[in-house]
């Protein structure tokens, strides 16, 4: 069984660990948001494939669900002691090596594609993780700060002002003209289901389906596509993503994120049990629609899902 | 006083230490060697300007004489895990980010002088240290290795190989279009004093001297220009300094260092105590000569030697 996967970051990335544990001899190629890519101290940052990367290669930070395990800050504490910053982006050292090692091939004149191919030879995640483009773009927040309107880079709004601020709109800057990277179309093409895990609909999955072709890929895939809420009781299991649905126009409920999604797209929604409520109002939407427990609390729990994500998909087809 | 001193990594950066005791209030400018500059990971690392900066910022390993205090080797350890290398070169965590300050500068623009300036406001090394060019050299070594001719760059041969090859020929590529960095024709001008330390005459003050207008400045300066031999009793103080003088067809012995130098450049030349049998070859070369001790072991032995390099100094110049 061939499964794609479009993920952000933490929570696509324990998704993706639970997925492989019910589907182990599924094919999982994984697209992966590059919005939230930027450039520290001269080097290519990509937060969510490392994440990915991390989580399924053995070597994230579990607690803290980003980052190196057992790692260190030594060369962000001599930065600072350069006065270079910025300090609020926690970039460890072991983690350092990963951006060291992109950078030069991106200057080296290979994309971003087969960089990720490069590093994954190394964690051997057990995916094919993918780039959602190799073309740069950028996920901007349209914020108001201290009586000033002003854009901020993805990182910025959610790390250094941790959502603390209204956000007015959120933009991936390039997006319009980027291209899929390549394997990207031919892997969505080549599904036998696609899935869109608990991932922040605004700022990960929704960056994915900005990049012009994906979407109509996945609509006119003519497999089931099925997603897992990640509002759970009407707010974000993690993270902050009411702020940014607020910016789309978009409640922070299970139901109404599967309408934004919309029924053009997708095929099945789970809810979490607490939100069996909206399951009429979503299957109104003419999305199929269950409600099952989505927290994903240990491995067992995540496989769970993934196993109810893709029984759906099957009753789906059928 | 002003002092222009020509220096290289370990033995110019202690020498210079040993000055700034000598004479606290004098006006010191080091130009510095960049020929052992190299390009690893995607950034810029000027070996010889950071010792001279870590040195006289104390924030040096006073064992081994480069690189940082209290270092670790974390972002190494992970590059080598992506099988990225070279694994000889031993760049530390802390040493890092001087390098990716530094290559961020220089990619926004900044000539290294500038950049150098700018890392030297955190060190506060108490000198002006110039790079002896903003342009790009990279001293090579042509060798024979397993039966091939090849050239390896300066810090391979040094480091990767410990000069255990013979080196046929040393080679500062680029040095004959460079020009010399803002600040260094000026700063020889202006001198009262030009020193150079015991530092390789071949690879370190050679390399210097090889950026056309330098030599040229230091000769028409019309001040005392003073050198100490980094040859003690036949043998390189420290380092392989016998290795690449035979490569330009130079005895390792100290009066043979004063010749390669020679009296159009030279007007005193300070041997060690052991070698005070070379003291009327120097002087029959026309330079004046004297033998004291010259072993860095501490601070005062170093500023002892400084001293006898200035009185030396104001001998020649009376």
């Amino acid at each position: 069984m061939r499964i794609v996967v479009l993920a952000g970051g933490i929570g696509g990335a324990r998704f993706l660990r639970g997925l492989k544990a019910a589907a182990p001899d599924a094919d999982i190629t994984v697209i992966g948001n590059t919005g939230d890519d930027i450039h520290l101290f001269g080097l290519k940052v990509c937060p969510d494939l490392d994440t990915v990367m991390y989580t399924l290669g053995g070597g994230i930070n579990e607690e803290q669900g980003w980052g190196r395990t057992d790692e260190t800050f030594r060369v962000k504490e001599e930065l600072a002691a350069y006065g270079v910053g910025p300090e609020w982006f926690g970039l460890g050292d072991r983690d350092f090596a990963t951006h060291i090692v992109r950078t030069q091939m991106l200057a080296a004149g290979f994309p971003l594609s087969a960089v990720t191919e490069a590093l994954c030879a190394r964690w051997q995640p057990g995916v094919r993780l993918l780039p959602m483009s190799d073309d740069r773009i950028e996920t901007h927040v349209a914020i108001e700060e201290d009586g000033e309107q002003r854009a901020v880079h993805f990182q910025e709004y959610w790390v250094r002002l941790r959502a603390s601020v209204d956000a007015r709109a959120v933009v991936p800057v390039g997006a319009e003209q980027a291209k899929p990277a390549p394997g990207v179309l031919e892997a969505l093409g080549d599904a036998d289901v696609i899935l869109f895990p608990p991932s922040n609909p605004v700022v990960s999955v929704g960056t994915i389906l900005a990049v012009p072709g994906i979407r109509e890929a996945i609509a006119d895939a003519g497999v089931p596509v099925i997603g897992l809420s990640p509002i759970v009781g009407d707010a974000p299991v993690r993270g902050m993503a009411d702020k940014v649905l607020a910016a789309v126009g978009v409640e922070s409920t299970a139901a109404a994120v599967a309408r934004h999604y919309g029924s053009g797209l997708l095929d099945g929604w789970l809810v979490d049990s607490v939100d069996a409520g909206a399951v009429a109002e979503v299957e109104a939407a003419g999305i199929r629609c269950q409600a099952v427990p989505l927290m994903m609390t240990d491995l067992d729990a995540t496989a769970a899902m993934a196993r109810e994500a893709l029984a759906l998909a099957e009753e789906v087809r059928a």
